[in-house]
């Protein structure tokens, strides 16, 4: 039986988070964290909404996989998130050792390998992935602020 | 008339939070946020009780500056902090485009410095001062730890 649960499966989760957060005016990020093929955890991006530069995707998605594992470090979990980890994000994400993090579009301006960061050295990490629906929500997104 | 609004009078308020999560048994690290010499957010380290990565003391003050003001941004705002910021908080710091941090300690291991973050061109750094009452509280506390 062929395998149902691919990065793909998971990522398009992400980008239906990311899809919310578009609907509210929001930068369309979203972020599921997964284990054992399980979502444990899903948000998009509230920092228009909550007034408050931390309410990135990853950064409730990491709060809330903690809050239900019962323990703050990320073991044996996946991030799926839409967009290239900022600075702060891919922080957060070092302090939870997280086993894997999957992105889709890249961000070369403000994105954790632009700005220098590393990650923590238990952490894996696969880049691209949908990156092409990922990054044309951000471009409607923007052109749409635009007008 | 002496102006009592000096960084060791608010550094102090931040040492007096990180004494709070030190009775808590939480790495002892305290913050403040500070607007026209008013503070808006007071905050101390609740990685162990919350069981959440991102509950520095920082990241907590942040998110509470802001909710005060009702803007995301933390411009003409100072942080007070006992520690040199990791880079999960120097990122959040960033994206707040915050005008001034001051830290007491340095973080040779985990601080933004030794990490190779660049914080916002707009925000001003001071850093030592009372670091030797922040620096003691940690010994302090791991000492305990160890035994």
């Amino acid at each position: 039986m062929e395998n149902i649960f691919t990065d793909d499966y998971f990522m398009r989760k992400a980008l239906q988070e990311a899809e919310f957060a578009f609907d509210k005016g929001e930068i369309p990020v979203g972020a599921v964290i997964v284990i054992d093929n399980k979502v444990i955890a899903r948000s998009h991006n509230l920092t228009e909404m909550l007034n408050d530069v931390t309410a990135h995707a990853e950064m409730q998605s990491i709060t809330a996989a903690a809050n239900f594992l019962g323990g703050k470090y990320l073991k044996q979990c996946t991030l799926y998130v839409t967009l290239e980890p900022c600075q702060m994000c891919a922080g957060a994400l070092y302090w939870s050792q997280i086993t894997k993090i999957v992105f889709g579009a890249t961000d070369d301006q403000r994105g954790y390998r632009a700005m220098g960061i590393t990650l923590h050295p238990k952490t894996a990490v696969v880049s691209g992935v949908l990156a092409t629906e990922a990054a044309e929500l951000m471009q409607r997104f923007f052109q749409q602020r635009r007008k």
